[in-house]
């Protein structure tokens, strides 16, 4: 689909030097025969003088290129092996996933009959279907077949699609797998990976894992931490399990409808909107102390759902008619509202406090969103006072930069979430790289502590970024 | 001296276009006075032509860069912004230099008089020269001159030579730095940097300071530390100032002359060489230790020397004709002879089990060095045994690796260490973005210990890598 590139140069310019030339004969047939010989001379040399041009151009181009790669190492597109994983990991996750629901008898043998279900963790499908296009130019990983050749090796498991065929917290759903077990496949996976030379050869530091749900992978993630992780947040790792520098923080995939319209308050009558659960487990305990503080304000629309269809369409509703949406930390920091608030146009108000933000070294959330501090959000009064004080134009200022970085979050885009993933990926190669050669010479030696290498963040913070 | 560069490719074309022109205009003066029009018109539309074809390449390459940069962020060069220190920090420390060494009577007025002196941690000069370079193509990095354009800023402080100019040790050599305290240039630099807008702005997290000497900047460092630090190794640095994820590993400038040769073992008879201080402190115990155990042994060459011309004279024989070249821990863990024995195809035996490599998610070092645990290197026997077990073919091995990897080590080199060093500065750039953007919009909270993101070693080591 990004197939309409441009002719290469070459072609471009061979066909143009055709049309001068025979343009030009024409012209000087007639009245002039001696300095016939003058002109074709003159167009001769002024041909090779732009020709010599030209390609001593390319050549300084293709030279330096060349250079990159064989000097500076990662200049060339990152490389990128999907290991053929037994089908279970993948296809089968989905028919599992259907049949327990009903919508499938039983396995299928053609795979494009089955359908990957619509759900807030569902960059694991993305990924692999991006990897699995013939035409992945535009892309900034390259899909390599040959694993000898791979930078990284990508694990495709549906791990968070895996966590929802057999409900963890409801066993007795109607259908129940079929006998399937989340915590099976993960041993499985573990089993499978483990046996591949590639895994062992640099104790997976070269893998990329995707476990996007929190929950996703639990019972293995110890395992598999040496690898890149693809989270949502670090909620549920242990400080030498997940981190920033090795690991990249997904976005959620939004699950209500884009906001088309352009930028405006007019028909955004509600100062505040929130739909969602209202009580949650740990970091969540501040959503039932919001809802008290907030339930009783006029223009402040807060309303406790389960997830469905309908409250869904609601919430779409809600959010595209709304100046702030709220964002309160969930059983994890991280949640999907804040990605649809975002593809709704509605500046997002965040009250978590330990929450990690996708593609932050390209997006500075502060100009998209109002970010608050827990102690402060709970005090009576303070938001909506806060959030009354911004002022339209600051309003508009905040929907003109939603509106700038809205195709981050657009995993359906071409250019959209899924080459941002790779490319935050591919930022990691240096350092994997560097690690792996490092880790195979490093000799016997007293370490006091770990040897850990790391980046410290500013211990202070703020109130609220307003 | 890195001056030798191309003229600009748009000067060049100027300059070619005007004397095409003038050649053209002389040969149809006479005969032709019709013609005339049709040959200017030819060639005017011809220039006119292939300048659309050549604009239009650039404007390709332009706009294409400019999508990355506005959705893929950091795909076009890192832009650097280096400060136009006061005098005194930069041309002012060689001046200072000199006149401490009766060198030079009194300040000179055109600094092209100033010679940086040769000595082992001569990047800040390469450095320095290498942004001064008026044609920078080729460079991983785009100079800015203006700050508001930069993604880093770089201090060009002598740091090291400035150390040197009253050697910390030897207060009462002759010329004393006519009153230079380094310890008050240190603390001058401080205030200077602390009064810039840009350095308060993001807490230093986007400077780049260079202190290669390990006793570089040691009274200032703690504030300078949120910076990338261009270091030679972590061995004075604490674990929150120094780091392989924040930080750049430089290597030293290579004292001795590079062996031009081809590989081959012929004309290198003793097995291993190593000359220099035999008494060292803290890490370098281990020397004397290996002295009493190697100087009896026929086929190696050990001697203890203090620098002078003399002896480097010595050292570059030794390490021409030797096939392994000794490198153990000095005050820190590195030290300049690695770099000599690698630009003299002599395979470094390193036995420093801390010691951090300039590079080294582009070089495998296992492939050009032999690495030994201090435990083993000091039994007896163990180490001459162990390289005497060495085939000639793999010593040849490692000389070919070595081969492709000298350029890194070669300051001189146009596209040797100053451009590899510029490109992993480079890669700093996206966490450091993330780190900033993160740290303006995290609130205050309750943390149970400091705000990290680590990447941990492998904790087992091995032996060695023979």
């Amino acid at each position: 689909m990004i197939n309409q590139r441009p002719k290469t140069r070459a072609t471009q310019k061979q066909h143009s030097h055709v049309k001068t030339l025979t343009l030009a004969s024409k012209m000087v047939r007639k009245s002039i025969i001696k300095p016939t010989l003058v002109i074709v001379f003159l167009l001769l040399a002024f041909y090779a003088f732009f020709n010599t041009k030209l390609n001593s151009a390319d050549t300084l181009l293709y030279v330096s290129r060349e250079n990159a790669v064989v000097f500076h190492g990662n200049s060339s597109p990152v490389k990128v092996y999907m290991y053929d994983l037994p089908r279970k990991f993948t296809y089968g996750v989905i028919e599992s996933f259907a049949m327990a629901r009903g919508g499938l008898k039983g396995p299928v043998d053609d795979v494009s009959l089955l359908k990957y279900p619509g759900h807030q963790h569902r960059a694991e499908w993305y990924l692999f279907a991006d990897l699995n296009r013939p035409d992945r130019s535009g892309s900034p990983v390259t899909r390599v077949l040959d694993p000898a050749e791979a930078d990284l090796f990508y694990v495709p498991f549906f791990s968070s699609l895996s966590l929802t065929v057999k409900p963890i917290r409801a066993a007795n759903v109607a259908g129940d797998g079929l006998g399937y077990v989340d915590e099976e496949m993960q041993e499985g996976l573990i089993e499978w990976l483990e046996e591949q030379g590639y895994w062992k050869r640099n104790n997976g530091w070269d893998h990329v894992i995707i476990c996007q749900d929190p929950n996703a992978l639990y019972k293995v993630v110890d395992r598999v931490k040496n690898g890149v992780l693809l989270v949502s947040d670090f909620g549920r790792l242990g400080r030498d399990q997940g981190s920033l520098v090795k690991d990249v923080i997904l976005p959620y995939s939004h699950l209500i409808k884009t906001f088309d319209g352009d930028v405006g308050v007019e028909s955004r009558k509600s100062l505040l909107f929130f739909m969602g659960n209202r009580y949650r487990k740990e970091g969540g305990k501040i959503r039932d102390m919001l809802f008290q503080l907030l339930e009783k304000e006029e223009d402040v629309i807060i309303k406790h759902s389960a997830p469905s269809r309908e409250s869904r369409r609601a919430a779409s509703q809600g959010m595209h008619t709304s100046k702030f949406c709220l964002h309160p930390a969930g059983d994890t920091p991280s949640a999907c509202r804040l990605f649809d608030a975002i593809v709704s146009l509605c500046v997002p108000v965040i009250v978590s406090d330990y929450i990690e933000l996708p593609f932050e070294d390209v997006i500075d959330y502060r100009k998209i969103a109002v970010f608050v501090d827990t102690n402060s959000a709970v005090k009576p009064g303070y938001l909506v006072k806060l959030l009354r004080t911004v002022s339209t134009e600051r309003i508009l200022e905040f929907q003109q930069e939603l509106k700038k970085v809205k195709q981050y979050f657009e995993y359906e885009d071409v250019n959209g979430t899924v080459n941002e993933i790779w490319r935050q990926v591919s930022l990691k190669v240096p350092l994997i790289k560097l690690m792996i050669n490092r880790d195979r010479r490093l000799v016997k030696r007293d370490l006091p502590e770990p040897d850990c290498s790391c980046l410290c963040s500013n211990q202070s913070g703020i109130h609220t970024t307003l």
